[in-house]
């Protein structure tokens, strides 16, 4: 059932294991159970089984609370090292945004909230987010479609858009392949960072011009300030409240919704 | 031990998971004979016990060759659509290098070849190679580098060098952040396609500048021509023979030194 859980919200017909293991369909029922329990043990999610004509089993993945909290202790800690001040209340975070494991994690976050929505494709543009985003597409079973800051070559015919970004302050571009999305299809945005939402608010836009709509955004790191974000209805893993440069001092604090609701 | 397999490469002390589940050492022992089969089934990789003063068991992820020669297969038939054909030789792949599960399964090839090579980092050059890099070092447990195409200021003080790239023909350049790898050490390089090899020749070259050695590198696509490349001692998946725009034919093979070797 390794495959199983290799291929998450993927579905398998029930027969594929049967004839694959040579076992019968109620040792499977039997072998789903066990498998079952062995995810809520680690908080990892379930196997879900959908009855009848085009129905089989598929791997959910999920978070426990307890590994949510354990994840953001863990990123809270390495955020607080005050070397990470790059002045201009910017903080070095690649390290993070790129660690496997801290990845795989948050994605599961963005799978378990996301997973219901009837998403076609996880979209992120270039460059920091894409580590989660590359794991959450695999997470949700999903294509992953990157926008690009240029148009390259190898994009094929593109549309670009031109936003502000607030945190940078000045107007930045984005490029879209045309190939890349299907029009009147959904789509889950990631990115490792939100201060007042311009380039997620960018993102939507572009997407919008495929007439692909925005049906959930997800964050690694969100700023409380801007309070006014140019999105809404978006989910963080960690809340930036100061970065006091003069003080030395980064107050980051875990988003409690995300066990809470 | 869904924790074991969720963390590749990562050594667990045997007590970590006697006292979690509250088993006995024996038990443990039973468990890991029985992991190892599921993973044999389905060509997955090995647990790994090590023992004595700071051993432990490990996750070893790998791939068998008959899950090698299907993603082969999966991705030729994909990769000789015409319509990826953009002229000028190039071919639109990015939804191929972003699909999730051959991210995961390109990874699994990778982790199982330089699993041993001591390496301390997956190192990558921004964008396209990011999602088999990120799949990469999540599989064997490192820590991954993205190389920018322009320094940016969220990553602090950096070390930037030209190359030549014998793909767009004319010189660029690469950046990368001083604090993200420690000198002395070791790197894996991934990448998604190798022309003449003039990318990775200057991401060896900016490693070199902080005095860390490229022990292995890992293409998903390799182009046939040119013959002499710019680096030796990688590994590709597939090799690209001719694309001809003329008859509107894309020949590619796989690469089948991945399982005779």
């Amino acid at each position: 059932m390794d495959e199983l859980l290799q291929n998450p919200c993927r579905l398998f017909e029930s027969r594929h294991f049967c004839d694959k293991y040579d076992i019968a369909k109620s040792s499977l029922s039997e072998d789903i159970r066990l498998i079952n329990e062995i995810l809520k043990d680690n908080g990892s999610g379930r196997i879900e089984s959908i009855q009848g004509v085009g129905g089989g089993i598929r791997y959910i993945p999920g978070i426990s609370a307890g590994r949510i909290r354990d994840l953001q202790a863990e990123m809270i800690e390495a955020l607080s090292d005050t070397t990470r001040m790059l002045g201009g209340k910017y903080l070095y975070t690649s390290d993070i945004m790129f660690d496997g494991h801290i990845c795989a994690e948050i994605a599961r976050i963005f799978a378990q909230r996301f997973h219901s929505l009837g998403a076609d494709y996880v979209v992120t543009v270039e460059t920091k987010g894409m580590g989660i985003a590359s794991h959450t597409a695999y997470m949700l079973g999903l294509p992953l479609v990157v926008i690009r800051r240029e148009a390259r070559y190898s994009e094929g015919s593109t549309v670009s858009i031109n936003y502000f970004s607030g945190t940078d302050e000045h107007i930045q571009k984005m490029s879209i392949a045309k190939r890349a999305v299907r029009p009147g299809s959904k789509a889950i945005v990631i990115d490792d960072f939100m201060r007042g939402g311009g380039s997620l608010k960018g993102i939507q836009d572009i997407l919008g011009e495929f007439d692909v709509e925005t049906v959930g955004i997800g964050v690694a790191l969100e700023s409380r300030l801007p309070e006014k974000k140019k999105v809404s209805n978006y989910t963080s893993v960690l809340i930036i409240d100061e970065i006091d440069e003069d003080n030395k001092v980064i107050s980051i604090r875990a988003n409690e919704e995300l066990y809470t609701n």
